[in-house]
């Protein structure tokens, strides 16, 4: 491994990107009543118009509308029932001039006619006559027969994350089968002589293993698999292991802790040595997150990842790095975001993008995006946060009153 | 069942929440790694401080602050070093005026040192002693026994959506299981004589049903477990038959179809029939989605709504009442929103809430909302929006460059 120098977020997403080419997501087929959230993975061409037929939109007449030219309160058109549409029914009847024919809302709406007339403006005049006190234009009350999706549209668009009425959508124009993208699969290790698991009791100079809970989180918030997770003492021979296993059982491998130099050099050496590829970023410009280590296994079909130890870093660099070569593999939209504005003057630092946690408040002016501050790797500054802010490498700062876009978190 | 008057949203709700007070969601403890997009069912409070002990946020020398006063570039201070503290170590020296220690990022602090000067200001001098080149003052690259969490701290809230970061805050305190709300369970029932199901070929007349699938989704998207689905045809037998058979699977009973009056009258006397209530909504003041039916059936423990056939109503319909009601009932924060500015005027109807959908686009100016227009009835546009926002019932309409909250759907 030679001597690397520090990469932009966007020359470690690069080269992730092109080392990692060969590593394509799998794609499997689902039915849409289990499609929530999951990633198409084609476009979706729509076989059909829908509705397929003229369908009525209320409760009324079909009717020509050329009929009821002049109808009025006080002068009403009279016209002849020649039929009662069932729901769901083919009708096979023809209105022509001066006839109508009862149908209730959703109901194919008989050749001939061009229009509906609210039953609340007809009235029963004979056994087969009715008096119309409302005349229609053309459309009125009628959706057409490719109103909502026509035969060939592409109606949605690989990288879509499924909504439930996309999950509509589908079941609309009889696509009852959907191609997605199978969910990448995680190896969660995290390294540390200091760590103790959750259920041991507090000792000095130990703390729990909280990144391992946190990534397994944000693994499954966006979609992946998890699995196995460890925590393992900082020695090469038992990361070496642990790497070995987490290759073979997952897509992506995370060895998180460790901010000293020492130790992340013991981390890229192992990643170095486990990977087709070698160590092809070590450390990134950004704040927090630097010591961030990747690597491409191409025989297990792997991605190795060293992040930081620093909680919040972890998961912010888990989401800006493999959730994005995620998003760029499966065309997926980029993760949710909204405008605000900064209410305070901010200082980053020039060189290195920095991340910064902020808390949301909706006011008759907008988005106001608050700062949260606290001291590096505190993790419960992160649970008082709504998103976080991405400053960019060649600013100072942002000024009070600034639009920043904001990523949920 | 008497003849209603149609209620507002807030009074359908109001009415609900009385008449549902018997039925509480049930919790139940689960491990941390399980819980992402949980509710928590109580407040957590942290038994202990976290880092439980003082902690150094650098690779460098424990010292006592008072010690390196005036200390410089030209004019360095020396100190002699009394030990090596080890990652993960209760370090038992302890350090006194004109002593240091060694101490790795994440370390324990010796008693008796105030701050940590970086390795990169110091300088070996001797074999026991060091030349330290900058003054620290108390505190410096030091966390606090109790910085993170403070023993008998609140950390997380009832009601709240376990996200990733909380899972590690958790594991930080030591809980390794948690106690959330038992998911509500659905069984969704689709009626219509002129529905059809995806896997079936087009017939003229008849439709493929739609709202069963989008409402599978949006009750999954809320984390509600669904139970089952059927989509039956309208009579009054087959439909007493399926909700009889919804009441006992599971805890939200909906039904849905029907916008003629007719076909609502039956579905109301059904509801009303197989409820302890008996139906005490029967058409809500909102547009899309007036012909809702609300009933409660206490020896079944559930809830049963009649929603509109039109599916973009039906969608929200459920969110607004249903996710409302289960919001209410477990402390949850409202759905996710945000602020944008309206880009065109916008009419609404007097006397009604009106759901608009509209797409959000960032812009330097802060987020654009723009309305997706299309006739009622037509999923696709549902698809092509990004939220929703509601209007006000006694407005009659918006401004373009008023600012408005929009649900994301």
């Amino acid at each position: 491994m030679e001597l690397l120098k520090v990469d932009s977020l966007e020359k470690a997403l690069e080269k992730l990107t092109d080392k990692s080419m060969g590593i394509k997501p799998e794609t499997k087929k689902i039915k849409i009543e289990n499609a929530l959230g999951r990633i198409i993975a084609e476009d979706v061409i729509s076989g059909e118009n829908v509705p397929g037929f003229r369908r009525s939109t209320m409760d009324g007449y079909a009717v020509l509308a050329s009929d009821t030219v002049g109808a009025g309160e006080s002068m009403p058109v009279f016209l002849k029932v020649v039929g009662n549409v069932e729901m769901g029914e083919d009708s096979a009847i023809e209105i022509k001039a001066g006839q109508c024919a009862y149908v209730p809302t959703g109901a194919m709406i008989p050749d001939g006619a061009t229009a509906v007339v609210m039953e609340e403006y007809c009235e029963k005049f004979s056994e087969d006559q009715i008096a119309v006190y409302q005349s229609a234009a053309d459309g009125t009350h009628v959706v057409e027969a490719d109103e909502d999706v026509a035969r060939g549209e592409k109606i949605l668009q690989r990288g879509r994350r499924i909504k439930p009425q996309d999950m509509g959508l589908l079941a609309s124009v009889g696509h009852t089968e959907i191609e997605v993208y199978k969910s990448w699969t995680c190896y969660i290790i995290s390294t540390g002589d200091e760590l103790i698991d959750p259920d041991e009791p507090p000792q000095k100079g130990k703390v729990r293993d909280v990144n391992t809970y946190g990534l397994i989180g944000m693994a499954a918030s966006l979609g992946f698999e998890i699995k196995g997770f460890e925590k393992i003492k900082d020695q090469e021979e038992l990361l070496e292991d642990a790497v070995e296993r987490g290759k073979n059982a997952a897509d992506i491998v995370i060895v998180s802790g460790g901010s000293s130099k020492g130790k992340k050099d013991a981390t890229a050496k192992i990643l170095d040595k486990l990977s087709s590829s070698g160590v092809f970023t070590h450390g990134i410009a950004v704040k927090p997150g630097k010591p961030t280590i990747l690597a491409v296994d191409e025989p297990s079909n792997s991605i190795l990842a060293g992040l930081p130890g620093h909680p919040v870093a972890a998961l912010i660099v888990f989401r800006q790095i493999i959730g994005a070569l995620w998003n760029h593999k499966t065309g997926a939209e980029e993760e949710l975001s909204t405008m605000a504005q900064i209410d305070t003057n901010l200082a980053s630092s020039p060189g290195r993008k920095t991340f910064q946690l902020v808390k949301l408040t909706h006011t008759e002016e907008g988005n106001i995006a608050t700062p949260v501050l606290g001291k590096s790797g505190l993790i419960y500054t992160m649970t008082k946060a709504d998103g976080y802010i991405v400053i960019d490498r060649n600013l100072e700062g942002l000024k009070a009153g600034e639009k920043v876009k904001v990523y949920y978190i």
